[in-house]
């Protein structure tokens, strides 16, 4: 795509270009983190932004298990996979993103005029389903709000998920990714990868 | 929570207050719209932002299908459910966000330090439930995306998807949300909905 073409399209945003590059174009996933912490307070921070934002329902089942101590740290990362590990024995802040199947039992609070939604989800496989699905999307908004905190997340799915439910969860969470947050170090990242072009994911029918 | 404490928080974020209203805090799923169309152009200045949002081995299965054509909006009218026909029927933008099961064809491209990627793929149910994945983890920033070009977003997954894929899909596109997109009519939403505290949705171990 030409530069004329890319500024034009830029335009047609209402985001401004700082931001767009804050959390799109210039933000990446990082391999490797500095010492300098992450607080408790930033994670509450990003919480407080990306709660906002859809799920079906208002179902929000996304649960954000912060790993500090050095005992859970240890015991997830007998479930991470391959060079995942040494990502996360590293970065300053862990967090397993896990779906929490009981979701419903908000619904007469979080979606208070229509009293027969917490019902609709009485079977325990659909609302697993829905718990991961909303979550998923919600994970979708967590990343965009880690870099919206001028962080960098690195999140992995190359992990043991039976392994950190039973060793890590309480029976209701179910774990979908792991992310690891922190300041990029300088060797944070590989090249970029190709992505896709807009012929080859937008259709019009 | 206070307002003081409020303001710190938004202090915490790198992104700046208008935007994270914008995106987040003023940002609402939209339930009418004006009759201001919605360009092909400003799709793809969406999809030009949020296609450098991170994926699973870069897999990238989100599929944006646009019902431009009258033919296409009636089709897809015959799967809405309820209210959804109408917001739909009224809708200046609708797309389909659906994930291709054929996403590892492009690995080879996308993933090209690792050579054997497609063929982790093999096992067709297996490469469902991760094309499913990450296009959900996709629809989240496709979301923010469309808010991001000043637009407001209705998602609805109150639709019967299997009758969408065979009316209006080829067989490797499984449609998982339909968003209607546009300028927020004045009567576009209902309240905003109660969301889940900071100590309901993050826990620490």
């Amino acid at each position: 795509m030409s530069m004329f073409v890319e500024s034009v399209m830029t335009d047609l945003l209402a985001l401004q270009p700082d931001a767009q590059d804050l959390l799109f174009r210039e933000a990446r996933s990082a391999n490797a983190f500095t010492d300098e912490p992450v607080t408790e307070e930033q994670v509450a921070a990003i919480y407080d932004l990306v709660k906002f934002a859809p799920t079906a329902m208002n179902t929000q089942p996304l649960r954000v298990v912060l790993v500090r101590s050095d005992d859970a740290r240890q015991k997830l990362l007998k479930h991470m996979s391959g060079s995942n590990r040494d990502k996360t024995e590293s970065a300053p802040m862990v967090a397993i993103l896990a779906a929490d199947t009981d979701f419903h039992e908000t619904l007469p609070r979080t979606f208070p005029h229509f009293p027969g939604a917490k019902d609709l989800f009485a079977d325990d496989a659909a609302r697993e389903q829905a718990a991961r699905f909303n979550a998923t999307l919600q994970i979708g908004y967590f990343i965009v709000g880690v870099r919206a905190a001028g962080l960098a997340a690195g999140p992995m799915t190359g992990f043991d998920s039976v392994g950190v439910d039973a060793d890590l969860l309480p029976p209701h969470l179910k774990s979908i990714v792991v992310v690891n947050i922190g300041h990029p170090a300088e060797n944070a990242w590989f090249d970029r990868l190709p992505r896709l072009d807009h012929d080859e994911a937008v259709i019009t029918l």
